[in-house]
């Protein structure tokens, strides 16, 4: 049988990258001379044209990665995830993968989407983003044994021993311990945490670094929570203070949280208290905020090992691949 | 010759959406059972099989459609370029249409991998951003026939008459007139533009509404350049103030201006002053500021029109069609 040829067969035989092989077919000015030359000469000897949609149906591979993209709902902080898509993008294109969007208002609708792309071979893996307790959609693709990656730990017990599934995530506790630590060493003992409701694993997350950091060094001070909203966070730390509460720093759970606080103080004339955020937004940054950098770029790249292995040119089905089946980054404090 | 079925066969046969006959493949537990059955009852009939690579060989069409992401680069106003992919996520997938990512660095790359996804059939058409004077990308696309939309016109003399593409673009003048006419109002007679340095066609424009409106009410007032960053900003402003520059509004080119001209105001205890930006992000949502919104939400639908035109279902080439050639979205100003 002969098999028709791709563009890692002329890769290899010209001894240039995938790229390069590309660039000679849609760029070639770009290419030197000489390699346009060898690789064009590969081409013509092996035959190879570049339809994508027959070497899909030949490998059963489209070298694509879905991702759900949510609605854009505005905020400080859904630049968070914006980055990630930017990262995922570079680094999927960087090892010939694409990326494809899908759009989806409920898990449902998600499930509906990924079964679609993954059962028409328009995809090879998904990534799912934003995951939670009980979350239907990684308990959908566990239960069909689907390639996907999650941004968001499982949440249940065994998230880091035995994970349900491929995950990559930041270490929200971590993040808020280290901007707890850089408190006391800069404001004073006096750390309140500003976070929201009790009850969402990453927001839980946040306040157990505070918490846990605070108790280590024998210190206690107020917790306030609060929805995702800077004039709600506003209106908390303004009462706070107009209370009297005696606090020399705010440790918040997200930036829009830190930028009310930040209001509320300086409203106060509480130019003295230092206010630290969680996402390092360009709002922040433009207010001279400090905050903590969630790196999605190491996320990403974080994920696409996970889903394409070592090796790392083809996505392989591999739920809980044994000893590496989850990345816990470390964020970063910015300190402004 | 007998075709194999497409989906938008059994849609048809079923009286259904294409979306419903994905349901029932793929989520039919939230489908009707009633519809689900006769679905399912047509698909049987027909044999359909539902795997895409073999469609699009048959097709020659992807249904899907490009964009490039740029690599995140940090800034207030990026989020506008997010809320547009977002938008046009959302957009497509109603339309049954797929959008896929691809990165670049420079205009040549991004040359390389649109001619590597068109060539390869992977994408239909493709969608370039950020366009700017003498842009490679439209030429070449153009060149060569390519079916493509830009977010950003032409800039060349003909571009509303007789443009060189298909585009779609958010009218800036129309948006710094209405910031200008609303700082009139509101504030007095001496409203100052904070822009950036000349040459820039997006730039350019913004200043033009600001300049025609002080015109048209025989008024003039001063107008400083600056790049775009926060602090740089604040500087310019604070420093106009500090030498005694007498204003009653500021009217930015970018949000980002408009921050640093709000902090220089608070610093230099202008309560008073007005500041208006533009690109409405969340940063000044957070703090307050008046800012024009672009209403990427508007410029995403105004693409895909004209990508699809009023039949909708599917992406012929058809550079400049005549009479639907532009969008121009107006923008709205947002008083807070």
């Amino acid at each position: 049988m002969t098999k028709a040829p791709t563009v890692d067969d002329v890769a290899r035989a010209a001894g240039v990258s995938r790229q390069t092989v590309s660039n000679v077919l849609n760029a070639p000015d770009i290419v030197r001379a000489a390699t346009r030359e060898r690789v064009q000469a590969v081409i013509d000897d092996l035959g190879y044209r570049p339809h994508t949609a027959a070497r899909q149906l030949r490998t059963r591979r489209s070298s694509t990665i879905g991702v759900h993209l949510d609605p854009y709902a505005g905020g400080i902080s859904g630049v968070v995830l914006d980055r990630f898509v930017h990262a995922l993008t570079e680094r999927a294109s960087e090892r010939g993968m694409r990326m494809l969007l899908y759009a989806a208002r409920t898990p449902e609708e998600e499930i509906a989407r990924m079964g679609e792309l993954l059962d028409g071979g328009e995809i090879d893996a998904t990534i799912v983003t934003g995951t939670f307790h009980g979350d239907p959609r990684t308990g959908w693709l566990t239960a069909r044994a689907l390639p996907f990656v999650s941004f968001g730990r499982p949440w249940g017990e065994d998230d880091v021993a035995a994970p349900a599934h491929l995950w990559v995530d930041v270490d929200g506790a971590a993040g808020t311990a280290a901007s707890t630590r850089h408190a006391l060493g800069a404001a004073g003992p006096r750390i309140a945490f500003l976070g929201w409701p009790a009850g969402s694993g990453t927001g839980d997350e946040r306040e157990r670094g505070w918490r846990e950091t605070m108790t280590a060094h024998g210190l206690a001070a107020p917790r306030w929570t609060v929805e995702e909203h800077v004039p709600a966070a506003r209106a908390v730390v303004a009462d706070a203070l107009a209370a009297g509460a005696e606090v020399d720093a705010i440790v918040c759970a997200s930036d829009s949280l830190a930028i009310g606080a930040h209001l509320a103080a300086v409203a106060a004339d509480r130019h003295d208290l230092l206010v630290v955020g969680f996402d390092n937004t360009p709002a922040v940054e433009a207010l001279g905020i400090s905050s903590v950098e969630q790196l999605p770029e190491k996320v990403a790249a974080g994920a696409l090992d996970l889903l394409m292995g070592p090796t790392g040119s083809v996505v392989a089905p591999r739920p809980a691949a044994s000893g590496s089946a989850h990345v816990l980054v470390e964020p970063r404090l910015i300190v402004r």
